[in-house]
Formats: C-alpha cells, structure tokens, sequence
C-alpha cells in the first residue's frame, strides 16, 4: 500500500511540473508577463486543481500547500520555464503535451484520492475531472480567455473517461497503480485524438 | 420538522433546475459551445452558489455534491437544454426567468441552511445572496461577461430582500416552508419589475 | 498576548477599509457600477484575501465573515467611496495607495494569523502574500482586467518580502505588533518605489 502511495505521489508531482510548464509557457506566450507573473501562472495552474479537490473534499489545508514537494516543483518548474522559454514559446505543441500530460495524471490521482477518502465511485470520477481541468480553468480566467473546458475539443471527456477507468480499475480489484497508469494513458489518447482531428463534441445545430 | 426540510429540498432542487437551464442556454446563446461545455456551464451554474455557501460556512464536503440528485438533476437539466435549446436561444426572456426563479429559490433555502446551521442573522441573510448570485457570477466569469451582480437592474437587493424575508419569517416563529415561500416570492417580484422597469439602484453622478 | 492581537486585529481592519475604497472606488472609475455594485466589489476586494487564506487554512466559517466588525467596516467604507467617491475618481493616486496599504496591512496580518494557526514559515509567507494579493485579483477577474499580481510592476514581490520581514521577526523572538509594522512598511515602500519608477521584475527576452 505504502509502495502504491508513493507511485501516486510521483505520478502527481509529475503532473505538477507538467502544468507548471504548461501554465508558465502560457504566460510568456499569450500575456507577456513577467518573471513574478510566470511563475505565478504556473505555480497557480499546477496546484489549482488539486486545491479546488481538497476543499470540496473538506481535505483543508489541501496536501498541495502543506507538503513542501509541490511548491517547490511547481517553482522549479516556473523558473526553468522562464530560463528556457523563449526557444519553446514558438511552439504551440509542447504547451499542448504538457497540459494534455497534467490533465492525464491529476484526473487519476485526484479519483484516486477521492476514493480513498470515502467519496462514492460518481464523485471521485467528478473530482479526478476537476482536479484535471480545474489549474488550466483559472490559467485561461486570469488571462482573460474563455476556459478550455468549456470551448471546442474533447477536454473534459478524455478526463471523465480516465478518471472513469482508473475508478473501475480500483473497484474491480487491481492495484492503484495499475489503474491510475491505463486511466492516464486513455486521457492522453483521447485528448491527443481529439486536439489531431480537430474532434468536437456535437454542437447544437 | 422532516416535513419542512423535504419541503425546502424540493424547493432546492427546483432551483438546480431552473439555473441549469439559465446556464445550459446561455452557453448555447452567448458562448456557442459544444455538449459539454452546455452541460458544463449549466451544472456550474446550478451548483456554483450552493458550494461557495457550504466552503464559507464549513460544511464540507458540500451538500449539492454529496447528494446525487442534485448532481441527476442538473446533468438531466443540461441534457434538455441542449436538445431543445435551438428553439428557446433566440428568446432572452426564458434565460431572464430560469435566472430570476433560480435567484429567488436559492436565496431563501440558502438563507434557511445558513440559520439551521448555527449562523447569525446577518451571515445567513448574507450566505442567502452568496447562494442566489454565486453560480451566476461564476457563469459570467467563465463566458467572459461582467457578473450580473455588479452591473446595472436589481439582482443582489431582491436576493437579500427574499433573504430577510426568509430570515425574519422562522425568527418569528412561522415555519420554515412558509417563510421561504414569502421570501422567494418576494425576490421573484422584486427581480422581475427591475427587469420589467429597467429600474436601477442609484449611480455616482 | 490578547493586547498583539488586539493590534494585529486593528491593522486587519484598516487593511479591510483601504481594501474597500480601492474596490469600490475601481467600481466607479472603471466598471460604472451602480451603488450595490459599488459596495458589492468593494466588500469583495476587502475580504476575498481573507476568506481564500482561511479556506485554505481550514479556519471555516472564515473570521471576516464571522466577524461582525470587518462586514460593518467593508459596508461602511463602501457607501462612503459611493458618496464621495466622484472627486476622487479622476486621480488614480488614492486608488494605488489604498491598494499599496490594503496590500501591505494584509500580507502581514495574514502571515501571522498562518503563524499562530501553526502553519510552517513558507506556508505562512505565501498565505500572507495570498491574503494580500487574493481580494485584488477577484476585483480584477470580475471588472475583467487580467490581475494587478501576473501583470507588471512589483506587486507579489513586495507581499512576500513584507510576510518574509513579519515571520522573520516573530521567529527571531520580536514581538508580533513590531514584526507586523516593520513588514507591513517594508511591502508598502517597496511597492511604491516600484510604481514611482515603473520597476519590473525581469521579463523573457
């Protein structure tokens, strides 16, 4: 169990400095900002979701913000971001694999914890979503852009859908570790399949 | 003592329902997003006030994520919205009276929960508003507008008004239901002839 | 000990009440808000600092919400920045000093509340910064500017160094008033200089 624990815990650190990039590179590429605020996007990207978790959860302070190795990924993150940035600002593609990448593994662990914590199987898929989509909602509502989650692109569906299998998994009897890893690799497919065919849910017509 | 909070469940649930359809058409109308964004800004709308006022106060985690039917409610409300809502987008006055009835419910149970809880007058009078305007603010955050609360037609005033109403009716020892009924009653009118009259609170000259 | 809290609670209400002029006086200046929305985003800019720090805590119901006296000042101040606030909405200057103060007074307050709640001392500087930077940004994010913290100009900067000064002097045995005051001084100068010179923290080439 202990050995689980710790595979989801670097399974979420590795999201963490997935978002901060992510975060951190938006900030240079589409606000300009400067140091103080790149590294703030980014760090806010990174844990913003796995906050809004623990406070639905009750989990207060929220594990993000009390154990010191988040921080301090996500300002690592930040800064290498800033030192390194100009050369991948260019890029729109790495931005898009670090989110896709932060989305995968936050929606697993976040269901992950969630189930641990006693939530039911519907709410830890929900929770394992927001915590997904929940850093990359305020990146875009502090740089003034209407949230990836609710614009075009399967987004939020590749997180249900991984929070979905990681869940089933745990429930059918696998070993966390093993759910969480087949849960992350779907989102990452989905979204990926999604971003390269230009995939939409329906739209009203 | 049941009775009365089946009662004021219900009226609860009414009032997921009327700000999923508020929310649900809006990103038809405003943000033409795709079927999850609709079903996404609809249940944040739904559910948006009433978790704000179970984070303020404590009561974590929050009832309407905790209580699968408040969850039913707004996925099956969204899931409407989107099928019938090509017919309903071009008219405003629907969304103004999902808002208007969703504001007017929310505050007063908003309000109750807040008493039943232990809180004082003022503060349940306050967590009633926070219930009625929370979801909306945060729909208008999300779609890129001003919130609704800070620009002109009366919104926040019939909220504490149907609050106080609320408030002041189980103080003086009428029951529950009935008091909310006053209150969201009252809120309705009031919110409908701001509307009606174009009637604002003063500006600065 | 009660007379430090007493002090640190009177610095908490001054922050409160240059927190609200700022909002209230932004609502005028750049939203064209009327009175509710006026006293609505300036009551937000006053205590949403507070209420993030003590969600994060976990101090729920937070105490500006418990506590009558931060409502009462954040009501007050508001109707007053509506009253007279038509001489004052021509000069930016009270508004950025209200800000700069608002700013200063919390950072530290709030690190010392982080502090006595037990919190480690980089929790406890990032809280304060939180508690100093959190009612702008909701100010910001609802008159949708992109927030005051991402863009230019020292502004997080000078939060920290002021939580850094408080905690540092605390731990070093000072007492709590003298720590708060030194810190509270030192963000407010910093924070000024870089506005009177237009300092930037450094942006990517």
């Amino acid at each position: 169990v202990n050995g689980e624990s710790t595979v989801l815990r670097a399974l979420d650190l590795l999201g963490t400095f997935a978002f901060t990039l992510n975060g951190a590179l938006t900030a240079i590429r589409v606000a300009h900002l400067d140091i103080i605020g790149v590294v703030t996007l980014g760090m806010i990207t990174a844990i913003g979701g796995g906050i809004m978790r623990d406070v639905v959860m009750g989990a207060l302070p929220p594990v993000t913000f009390v154990d010191w190795r988040y921080l301090a990924v996500a300002a690592v993150g930040g800064l290498l971001a800033f030192a390194f940035g100009r050369k991948l600002q260019k890029a729109a593609l790495p931005i898009m694999l670090f989110d896709a990448a932060g989305l995968s593994l936050f929606a697993v662990t976040g269901a992950s914890k969630a189930l641990a914590a006693g939530m039911g199987p519907v709410q830890a898929i929900i929770l394992g979503a927001i915590t997904g989509v929940g850093g990359g909602t305020v990146r875009d509502v502090l740089t003034q852009r209407i949230p990836t989650v609710l614009r075009s692109e399967l987004y939020a569906i590749p997180a249900m859908a991984g929070a979905t299998v990681s869940v089933i998994g745990v429930r059918a009897g696998f070993d966390a570790y093993l759910a969480a890893m087949c849960g992350a690799v779907a989102c990452f497919l989905i979204r990926l399949l999604g971003v390269r065919f230009g995939l939409h849910a329906p739209k009203p017509r």
